[in-house]
């Protein structure tokens, strides 16, 4: 086991739906030390990948997208989930369902912060049914930019989506992947 | 000026209404250059000052509060405008007017993040009528703890919000104060 498997291992609570709570250091409480190691660990996958560009969502993937832009130097853009009133530029706009809200949500990036020329590693803390992935996917793609790599701390193996974005031609790179997990027992198995 | 303020009178753009601009470094497409030196620069400010916590609220506020946490080796929090289906803890509410999204909304903490131990420095990109600030200084108070300061970026002068905080008692650092803002002339002046 990985570093963030044993964390998940040791911290991480099982419900009922395929419901994993680590939110005493993923994407509530923060652990920095944590997310400096995910973000390194998706830096050293990525070797020999030009990136010039962080993509996320907010709010559970900017501190892993912080850290990650600082390592390569290059502007981190987190996509809203709302409009803003000083949302006076011309926006890229993408729809997902949210797992966690249980609603279908647009998903904006104003247009000049993602440009024809990028190459963009997209970042988030779960990969779950992937809605959130696919949205920043389209919106690379209709920037017409090129999706350099997708980097995530936790898949959510059972839902299938890394298989479907690497049949799709996506270089993905979970730092953990779960297998399963059973809020009987608490049992979390890791692939 | 410092590095702040010369950044935002270099690409800040205004409009109506008191409304700035500077999604371009700020809080759409980070800079974490900009945003580590804020870190540093609330630190430096706050020597001597105990913090075990730093707590913004999302989004905009989890770069620089991310960089605080490590700058400090405690633990970040970030406040949620939602509730999701993990959110099985209690928890702290309270609420807040958004100014950029013009509604009311609560804002949660799960109980076990904030304790009465606790030296919060709590942590924003803006302020400007401080509702934000406010709901988080509560939810500080709710759990007993102390706010051992309030550091933020960029403090629109105008509402005068800073004032009222530092009367009400708590350590304020902006790093950069804005004085006023010309939509037609496009001048940005400090304080």
């Amino acid at each position: 086991m990985n570093f963030l498997e044993e964390k998940i291992k040791a911290e991480g609570q099982v419900f009922e739906g395929n419901v994993m709570k680590i939110d005493n250091f993923l994407n509530h409480q923060v652990d920095v030390r944590i997310i400096r190691k995910i973000a390194e660990d998706i830096k050293n996958h990525f070797e020999n990948v030009k990136v010039t560009k962080i993509l996320t969502i907010e709010s559970s993937g900017i501190p892993i997208a912080t850290i990650l832009a600082e390592l390569y130097s290059v502007p981190m853009v987190f996509a809203k989930k709302s409009q803003t009133v000083n949302s006076t530029d011309d926006q890229y706009i993408s729809r997902a369902y949210s797992f966690t809200h249980k609603t279908t949500n647009n998903v904006y990036v104003s247009r000049p912060y993602i440009n024809s020329s990028d190459k963009v590693l997209i970042v988030d803390d779960f990969l779950a049914d992937g809605e959130a992935t696919r949205a920043l996917i389209d919106i690379v793609h209709q920037a017409g930019a090129e999706v350099a790599g997708i980097g995530i701390a936790v898949e959510k193996g059972m839902h299938h989506t890394g298989e479907r974005l690497r049949a799709d031609g996506y270089r993905l790179h979970s730092v953990a992947v779960i297998q399963s997990m059973d809020p009987t027992t608490q049992t979390i198995t890791f692939r």
